[in-house]
């Protein structure tokens, strides 16, 4: 029998995460400060994240940051998780293309992002913090806050994106189950979200949108701080444990990658997946290629440019220099959710610009087509996200059988798609529409970005 | 830190399954014609089912049944399962217990129940059969076969219970996905349920009733065969995988179960948990507790008879000698849909009765507030079904709280509950009512089963 999974005890969890800062030729850009344009310290974060988050947020020079016991014991409910070789997926395709995955849709918020939320709980709690709020698009992260939070002992507020909030209850309930209290974004509970409603009342939301509202509420609550589940370095710093897990177990299929992919919203999978393997093409000179997989519907790695914009909608974090589509843009509400967001982490804008990364958009009804397929195949229901990520897959895959190139894909399996079965009931029923951003709506929503840039 | 996951490589895959009937002291009672009264042959059981599982149906003589190698590779998508120590379920209740878990969640369905589904498709395709066909439950069964077909290239119709059928769309999106034509039960596509909505138009179904509705289609189909999710012996056969890797796992902890616990719907995760600890019950004399976990609603192992009874509602299938509430039985709708079965499986009624196995029963909330308690603890979201082997296990943990005893107690994880999440949200809404049978129900329904026993 030919082996399907390759796996790690818990000993082999990572014992610290790669911070990717310390080994680019190019720093990122630094931060600044949208009032004074002056460069932000780590001091300047203080009132927003926890200080372990900000110091990490701003670290250029260690390579490793040591995971606090704490964390790895918690990592240990789903770490390891398990690469596994699509044979099955091979066959389909017809492909000579070895095709791996690493499956971190096994962890219990049913994604990748309780690596970094775990680690967000426990700085919070460290430091003595009692309550922490964040956003949540498609509910993946703000599902993943709220565990972390429950196995830390701190309260949990998640603003989650209107037009997820009603698209995906169960999403809704998994949070609630988990103990934490949530409310729909666009909101009346706070100002960023009163301006909006009262301009569109019908607003569906945005992941920017919920950003302010999280970040207003942790400002005007005592103790409380604000969590971020992708875009920033810290989050992503704390992803890096896809990789580093994955290049234990590639080495043990006796492979390497020639190319590795992920979904990409902020960043942070496709961080963590990349990462550990980049660092072989930074220090060493490997030539592996890194994909992101981006919706046509908010293509701002294919379409975007290299500014300095806003993190959020409203205008209250400091500028980030990225590449963006416009902090105002309006997303339409693909079932991704996850990927509805304007802009790409500094880190991922850096190595965008130096050729170490490269991006595909796609539509939604290429990437639920290869969904299907993965599941027929593979026997997992990718999330809509993930979805993203093996149409990709399948495009490299695909070029591999016309050139007969017996190249190694490795792609995260960012997370599963049981919640999101409305979704697929659409896409089977043959009601799923396609968004592609005109130019006209493109130029027009990149203005927000370039008037900061003048 | 603490090893928290026992974990098995591809190649631990079991190669062969353990047949309890083979070991038992007192075999099962014969399965009688109905008609005629004398004992069925594995010939009588071809017109149904395919040719090998009627054989192991009936095989009491050989102990080890080997497992197809096909069958291994397709279960190397997620076998083996984990086994889990639940540290944090323990240090929550304050017990000085034990407690493990086997999680059958993994499985590309979200159940155990993939386990006999790979095998029955596998049969189906070695003997030339193009269809199958099988009633469903919660939908876990038939996500399952769902499934199994597609990877043995079979077409598959599914007949679902209409009360899950209309509280978990998401079930039935997940078998659509896999490929499956799903249909409402009881619905006018046969004559068994033809009969039942002329009597009773709203009826909302059982499990008795879309089982007998899958067995005409086959009967009436050419090339067409039935499959059974539970209660069969075969199916349970299938099932032992389970405990057999537990029983590894197990010897890597240290520990030796002095409690098995499951919930029990027909039998199938109980079987498959249970046999092989309970086969050193048998041969060696080890004292190992069996505790099976059943709905207050449907409660045919703590108060139901041992009679012969028909296996479905309608009267179709042979006579089974089981633990029975009577087959035209009407269970409350409760969400546990899965346990909403009248009878247990004739090998479970024979142990049973020897008393190798025990039973208790549970109200719908106390399984909730279990399967909420191990969501915050342990991270998984149990289905249902599930959350009565869990509120078994904490019910068994504060016993050993009171008398300090350090048992150590495992229990099967058959699923999870991700897309039984609107059951989570009527629990921590209030909203949930409990179902318990009265003594008159009970009395009436049995006579169905006590006529045929004169």
């Amino acid at each position: 029998m030919k082996q399907k999974k390759f796996i790690l005890a818990d000993s082999e969890i990572p014992r610290a995460w790669f911070n990717i800062q310390a080994v680019m030729p190019n720093k990122p850009l630094p931060i600044l400060n949208p009032a004074t344009r002056e460069v932000l310290t780590q001091e300047d974060l203080y009132p927003i994240f926890c200080e372990e988050c900000a110091r990490q947020e701003l670290d250029q020079t260690n390579e490793w940051i040591p995971i606090p016991e704490a964390v790895r014991e918690q990592y240990a409910a789903y770490r390891c998780t398990p690469l596994v070789r699509a044979y099955e997926l091979e066959a389909a395709l017809g492909t000579p293309a070895h095709i791996y995955f690493k499956n971190e849709s096994v962890s219990p918020a049913g994604s990748h992002k309780l690596n970094s939320a775990l680690a967000q709980a426990y700085y919070a709690k460290h430091q003595g913090i009692t309550n922490i709020t964040t956003e949540t698009g498609a509910g993946q992260w703000g599902g993943a806050l709220s565990y972390a939070a429950k196995k830390f002992g701190i309260d949990c507020a998640v603003y989650m994106v209107k037009a997820s909030y009603n698209q995906k209850p169960y999403r809704r309930s998994i949070m609630q189950t988990f103990g934490a209290a949530i409310t729909p974004s666009p909101s009346m509970s706070t100002r960023a979200g009163k301006d909006i409603l009262t301009e569109t009342p019908n607003d569906q939301g945005s992941l920017g949108c919920a950003i302010s509202e999280a970040i207003e509420l942790a400002l005007s609550t005592p103790n409380c701080k604000y969590t971020l589940g992708s875009v920033l370095n810290h989050v992503c710093l704390h992803q890096t444990v896809i990789g580093l897990e994955a290049e234990k177990q590639m080495a043990l299929t006796g492979e390497y990658p020639d190319i590795v992919i992920a979904c990409f919203g902020g960043g942070s999978n496709f961080s963590g997946i990349a990462y550990p393997f980049m660092r072989h093409n930074i220090l060493e000179g490997k030539k592996t290629r890194f994909i992101a997989a981006e919706p046509s519907a908010c293509p701002k790695l294919t379409r975007g440019v290299f500014e300095y914009d806003f993190g959020d909608e409203a205008g209250l974090t400091p500028l980030l220099p990225m590449f963006t589509i416009g902090h105002s843009f309006k997303p339409a509400t693909i079932h991704a959710g996850g990927l509805r967001y304007h802009g790409a982490g500094v880190i991922m804008s850096q190595l965008m610009r130096d050729g170490y990364m490269e991006a595909q958009d796609f539509t939604q009804t290429e990437t639920f087509k290869a969904g299907v397929l993965f599941a027929q195949t593979e026997g997992i229901i990718p999330a809509p996200e993930s979805c993203h990520a093996i149409a990709c897959t399948i495009r490299e895959a695909m070029k591999c059988k016309e050139t007969g190139e017996k190249k190694t894909i490795l792609f995260n399996l960012s997370g599963h798609g049981f919640v999101d079965m409305s979704a697929y009931e659409q896409y089977l029923s043959g009601e799923m529409r396609d968004y592609v951003v005109s130019d006209e709506d493109l130029k027009f929503f990149r203005k927000s970005a370039d008037m900061l840039n003048r």
